[in-house]
């Protein structure tokens, strides 16, 4: 029996056009990345379970993702995500110039059923700073990801970046009466307020919430989305985070975040962030997952002994980031056109193949790519195959070409002969 | 208790001096294969593990492999290999322009134990020619393979390309009286003669190969590196296969590759090739591992139904290669300095802050990268980290120059200090 022709659902399979689009995110990203002193690091996609199941929160170390136990007994994990890996290599390292500023695109697996702009292997960013505690470096990685979204032509009406803290977000449940040790299980009902329904998620939060003035505060928290509103003044009013938060929009405000917004409902669904989160959100409503999601994560490197180093960082989903980008018409035209060489020789018969493969070498060596013909088809066939390629130039290979060296390059696009010595290709097609 | 500072043995953990070799080395392959015209695709980590164990060979798809069943009950792998893979997205995508010539630099798991040059989890570079069957296929990926070491400053005496064909030493093995079923068991005891001595290895081929006739022939043929040999000839001269094997040999010497060489012991581990197969060496021996294999599958693409795509391509293992160019000191020297930044701005107190930022964002517009301090120390502390992290140039915003929007901008290599106006510094710092 044949075989499947089709990878596992979900999985990251990408022919060249497809490809292509990836590699030109990649590119824009790095540069805006690279644009604020960052450097890129990769880390291991297999790891100890007990790395994900210690802070990410067991759902996703646990039910969302590919674990098992390897020929050796043990417990495996193909990375979820990428924070706990960073986490332990600062640690580890020692010697580091800090603020790190580190980056990296990790490709990344889940188990969850996919559907649009969910799959189970996909690649992210990520982008961290490490070993400073203040707010001016969760500033400066928000101006990164607003860098790297204006740079890739998103204007500020696109998206939103939303932002609270975790900090103000404790302090008025606490003030609400909850106990601390409930703190886990609000945020995660506070995290999925907009993934059912008003109706539905309100009943769950009062059952789950012990106490009606902490069911309230869950409820209201999920849908504040004013600093200055009078129920989060009195309740948290006079709290240092929510000082820190005020504090947070005005430098936001200063350096021009425009597309910033304080959502007290903001809390995101990591067990390990401390501090300032935000997420960055389509605001059309085309695509309704975060396309990014970040925070502040102060307790992480503690957790491999040692000095303890704060951290602030983001993660970046290049597929969610795609979908939002072809919703608006964003990706370059250029990128769905391939021209995987400059010149395409095509060999007239067998008796100039030598002199071609030489020729072809030499015009390689003087930065010219070429694809020379391996096919030994007529120069018909081969010439409609550098056709389907998109291949701007092209030149045939016959006794005469042989014979004098001369050649006769040929602009497929215009049909525009020009006879030269093989020196003048590389000035000819634009190398 | 405290996590593991380690990651699992053998995976790939690279911090910032690590990537740069990496990314140095892509860099340098994937313009050797642009300049042949190649396309980067890529493929899943995560594969049914039927795809392997098809044709791979049980050993490397079930022995020596990360294999498991997922939740839903399927049994997967993470891929040892990238070949399957492809052959599958070829066979699947139906309307493309023959021949393909497709690249990608998979990283691929292998379960074995960890030793110099091997890993667990490793980047590769994989390069495919699909569609086409004669050996001008055979000879482009060689070039392709020659070029990327030359262009690494390897020079034809470090390495060699060993090549030979399995049809060829299937003729060899036929005429020796050797059953076609026990080709496989033959082709394995020849890929294993160099991993053992020599009268060990030859124990075992006699153990192995029932006939005396049958273990000559795979003794002596793992010794052959004559195409002129008086044994080979008398065995084999008048087989398609070793005319073959004449004529390739042929163009290889007229295309200028010296570094080739024909060596009837090759004949490489994996299950599904047919035709020439080759490998790359060090010549010193001091990196005893192949650093890439290679070679023609012609009926592999035909496992997933429908039309049979002949292909040809190569492996080539990212960390072998850079342990063979650091073996020889070619890697350039400066990989080993990092300028994560063009320009470091301090802050002389807070006062100047939400004015650095602004200068910072419009520095960066204008594509300087730029490294503001955000951790409100000393101006001297904070010029110190710069020093730490080689960052060029630095520059102090104070209460003048946020008054003035003059800077002075100090290289620090030479101690030069250069007073200018912020539309000034790209042109300064070289940008």
């Amino acid at each position: 029996m044949a075989l499947s022709r089709k990878p596992l659902r979900g999985m990251r399979e990408l022919p060249p056009p497809e490809k292509r689009i990836e590699d030109y995110l990649v590119r824009r990203i790095a540069g805006a990345g690279r644009a604020y002193g960052f450097e890129e690091y990769e880390a291991p996609v297999l790891e100890p379970l007990e790395l994900f199941a210690a802070k990410s929160g067991s759902e996703l170390a646990v039910e969302q993702s590919y674990n098992f136990v390897d020929k050796g007994g043990r417990e495996l994990i193909m990375r979820p995500e990428l924070t706990p890996s960073l986490a332990r290599m600062v640690a580890a390292a020692g010697e580091l110039a800090y603020p790190v500023r580190w980056m990296s695109f990790p490709v990344c697996y889940r188990y969850e059923k996919p559907q649009r702009g969910r799959v189970r292997e996909f690649m992210q960013f990520n982008l961290d700073i490490l070993g400073a505690s203040g707010l001016e470096a969760d500033l400066d990685v928000i101006l990164v990801l607003r860098r790297i979204m204006l740079g890739l032509g998103a204007t500020g009406e696109r998206f939103s970046i939303r932002y609270s803290s975790r900090e103000l977000a404790s302090a008025v449940l606490e003030r609400a009466g909850l106990d601390p040790s409930e703190t886990p299980l609000a945020f995660k009902i506070i995290d999925k307020h907009d993934r059912m329904s008003r109706e539905e998620w309100e009943d769950w939060a009062v059952q789950e919430m012990k106490g009606v003035a902490a069911a309230d505060a869950v409820i209201r928290l999920a849908s504040c989305s004013n600093l200055g509103s009078p129920w989060l003044r009195s309740i948290a009013g006079d709290s240092p985070a929510y000082s820190e938060m005020v504090r947070f929009s005005g430098m936001l405000e200063s350096a021009g975040v425009t597309e910033a917004r304080f959502e007290a409902g903001v809390v995101r669904g990591l067990d390990y962030y401390t501090g300032v989160v935000f997420e960055l959100m389509d605001t059309g409503g085309e695509n309704r997952r975060a396309i990014c999601g970040g925070g502040r994560y102060d307790d992480l490197v503690g957790l491999f002994g040692g000095q303890r180093v704060p951290g602030v960082g983001f993660g970046l989903g290049l597929l969610t980031l795609q979908l939002f980008l072809e919703t608006y018409g964003l990706l370059p035209a250029e990128l769905s056109s391939s021209h995987p060489a400059d010149l395409f020789l095509a060999v007239y018969s067998e008796g100039q193949r030598d002199f071609a493969v030489k020729l072809a070498e030499r015009l390689r060596d003087s930065g010219v790519s070429v694809e020379l013909d391996i096919t030994g088809k007529s120069v018909s066939k081969q010439i409609r195959t550098a056709d389907r390629k998109s291949i701007r130039f092209v030149a045939v290979v016959g006794p005469d070409e042989a014979g004098t060296g001369e050649l006769t390059v040929k602009e497929m696009a215009t049909g525009r002969e020009t006879a030269c010595r093989e020196e003048q290709v590389a000035g000819l097609v634009g190398r």
